[in-house]
């Protein structure tokens, strides 16, 4: 059993709408040191294997065809167990 | 200038059906090692101030009130700079 992090972060550059209007909601709320915001995607996937170097091959290719756009998303991951 | 990265997942024992849809979409295409999936939100933030203390507040109280939903999110946060 191997616990998989991926974080799907939308690309420098890429107009991200849903952190322009939740750093707007935090600004009228009073928040207004915050100065930029960016949401991204967090997932936690339990993986039925023990081979580390099969579950890195077969998150990243999760992440390639799935997880992430990849014309406008940056991912990244982390394997525990 | 300090940066903020929040972390809001799903409280355990609350359903996640964006997760279970992915984890049946991972299993059609062949990842069938996939035994559990949680989806949650990642957020970066830049706080225009350089005061941690306050900085750590703030966003505590960001998140109390309106990054999370506290009655179903956890929510947890790193500071930087």
């Amino acid at each position: 059993m191997m616990k998989a992090t991926v974080y799907v972060t939308i690309k420098q550059g890429v107009l991200d709408p849903q952190g322009v209007a939740v750093q707007g909601a935090l600004h009228s709320m009073g928040f207004e040191e915050v100065s930029s915001l960016r949401i991204g995607k967090y997932m936690e996937l339990q993986l039925d294997t023990n081979d580390r170097a099969e579950a890195e091959q077969r998150v990243k290719a999760m992440c390639e065809k799935l997880l992430a756009n990849t014309v406008v998303e940056d991912y990244r991951y982390e394997l525990e167990g």
